[in-house]
């Protein structure tokens, strides 16, 4: 009789973005006629940009014609998408990484997932609180994080480094030693960013203690101060020690339309086995590469035009963010992040739990957001707003706020 | 210090096409004038059908405005293309399976290797011999297979179900009993079928014995004799143990454009568990939706245009086949498979092994083909030929093969 994986019986309740749209598609069906905005789920809602557009045009009357129709793509990922990514994310910040040690996959939220599973089991892994779900919820799966404990809401298995106002929302080197460390900067959930020297230290301490750092860039264009490292890379040292992935969801757009790319170096072994070896494995076997029109798509964001479209349309965006800024902290909310990254961090008031919160600001404004809590125990009393929805929207949730 | 998955250093060589890959551009790149015909890995050569390129291009200008511009696809897929498939691959054939119990992904070969992890570590599996190498391999990664023995080529953990000419290339009964059986009708690689009726077995089969039928029906849109049965779903009982993988890469051409779909449905159980919800929680947690722009195209494989079109394509093929079976037929090789599949199963010459056959046919006449045996030990002493190259080229490499 066949049994199911007993570690996904582990994971709680269903995934918290799930959550979020069941709780406020049944507020709208309950309220057919209030206007909801949604700043809860970091979709974008800028179209593609004309370059991009035009590029997958091109790219879909290739696929008409015999002489031109692509079928399997390379495992990896087409040269010319990776070189375009070796040079101008890496080289142009002579960061020393090769097209060929860049996978293109369908998305950083995928990459991120899946990564875990060329680990052994037994591996002990560190996040920060808060924290994205899915890089607990993927090592829950793969049996790797222990027990729940329903007080503390943490796995008896995992390192905890926690976010606070205390720490100014950036994690300290964990007392216990980890195998893997999940690092987001600028950082999903909270928004804040750490300097290049902080980024130094943790690799050096990953060198030293024989840890790989998992990190997630996938908010990276949205860097606007100078002393913000955009990979890991531009760090001494990374490149025995760190796996990079990267996203086109939020610098392009791409959240419906599927692409990404991991970095992992062809230095970072254990032993005589390369990680990037057992990658490419995984690739081989389990994907079958991103398709072909997309991955055109991809190149079309490094093109002159893509790029100073797309300065435009992150410009846009973080217009919204200094829009939520200002607008909460003229209203007394204590509000953090928005200044490298698309989110706005704000302590719920009046001491609401992040839930509390959530139903509070769904019924009263019509506003939807992500409650801190959903990404860790230190997350609650904080709630997550995006600056990715239109600059209308923005301005008219924000004003809603103000008058709570 | 972190380790890796000991599992994956287990796996034998590399994937068998990036293997066929590498000895091809080898020769290539020493015989730089030679004309090399391609029929062995399963790409497909003709480009993409009007009605999809239409589709494609309609969706693409969606993406471009802000009005029609979508983000993060719903998890399961868009209501619009899991409805067609609902419609027309199982309520048209009087199958009971509605568009919920199907889930979009980016292709059948990324499902068939994923959908082993919704199970426990320590369930069986039974595969054909020979056999699409990612089921195993993907269970090899898994730690579910034991140890491999080097004389008879196989693992300890799995049961084979040899195919083999005795058996008609289809699969027996096994004696010992398996949580988990992969099947693959029509059949890659043998291009071998079973009647509705035995197919009816392995559902009872399985519904006494509680194992789980993970079905992979990639090739059945070139299904062209009557009693061959497109979904296991056709059979009675198949909604308590079997999962169906389809694939849009052979039927509509979308090796590059990447798209499938799995059906759960929702009686499948163990005890009050649903792989259903299993797989729409790995679905929630690991994945993000296959693009908006490709689920269009997919949904335009089932308009009318699109199917007359797609008709034709697979007819095109299915004339190559019988190219193939004739010409080696009428030059003494003894050959199987092409009539409902766009496999041709042949014996190698001479009592070679599958890879002399291999080498000797690219050095002697510039085709290439797949070697029986790296799809398993009954494999050997075969050899696969596909039908998905150019009329033109299909001729030309028979035409060698017969002057050999």
């Amino acid at each position: 009789m066949f049994k199911v994986n007993e570690d996904y019986l582990k994971l709680r309740g269903s995934y918290l973005f799930s959550n979020i749209g069941k709780k406020v598609n049944t507020f709208a069906a309950e309220h057919p006629d209030a206007s909801i905005i949604k700043m809860g789920i970091g979709d974008v809602t800028q179209p593609l940009v004309p370059a991009i557009i035009n590029s997958l045009h091109d790219a879909v009357d290739e696929m008409g014609h015999i002489e031109t129709f692509r079928g399997y793509a390379p495992d990896l990922g087409y040269e010319f998408l990776r070189k375009a990514i070796a040079d101008n994310d890496y080289k142009a910040r002579d960061c020393q990484i090769e097209a060929d040690e860049i996978f293109i996959s369908d998305g950083a939220k995928c990459d991120s997932g899946n990564i875990q599973e060329i680990f052994a089991k037994d591996n002990k892994i560190a996040v920060c609180d808060p924290v994205y779900p899915v890089y607990v919820d993927t090592n829950v799966m793969a049996g790797r994080t222990g027990s729940f404990d329903e007080k503390s809401e943490t796995w008896s298995d995992v390192i905890y480094m926690p976010c606070t106002e205390a720490t100014n929302f950036a994690p300290e080197l964990p007392k216990e030693t980890p195998d893997l460390i999940y690092l987001c900067f600028p950082n999903n959930p909270t928004g804040s960013t750490i300097t290049k020297a902080q980024l130094q230290e943790w690799v050096d301490y990953a060198n030293k203690v024989g840890a790989v750092i998992i990190y997630d860039a996938a908010y990276e264009a949205y860097i606007s101060e100078k002393d913000v490292p955009h990979t890991i890379f531009e760090c001494e040292g990374a490149r025995t020690c760190a796996i990079e992935l990267r996203s086109f969801s939020k610098n392009a757009g791409f959240t419906g339309t599927r692409l990404g790319a991991t970095v992992i170096p062809k230095d970072l072994k254990s032993g005589d086995v390369m990680l990037h070896s057992l990658w490419a494995r995984r690739h081989g076997t389990k994907y079958n590469g991103a398709p072909y029109i997309i991955q055109r798509a991809g190149e079309a964001v490094y093109s002159p035009e893509g790029k100073a479209q797309l300065k435009d349309q992150v410009a846009y965006y973080m217009n919204n963010a200094k829009c939520i800024m200002e607008g909460l902290a003229s209203a007394g909310f204590s509000v953090s992040g928005g200044v490298n990254a698309p989110y706005i961090w704000m302590k719920t008031p009046d001491k609401m739990t992040s839930w509390q919160f959530f139903d509070y600001l769904l019924e009263k404004a019509n506003v939807v957001g992500t409650p801190g809590s959903g990404f860790g125990p230190s997350g609650e009393g904080y709630f997550r707003l995006t600056a990715f929805n239109t600059y209308e929207n923005t301005v008219e949730a924000i004003k809603r706020m103000q008058k709570l």
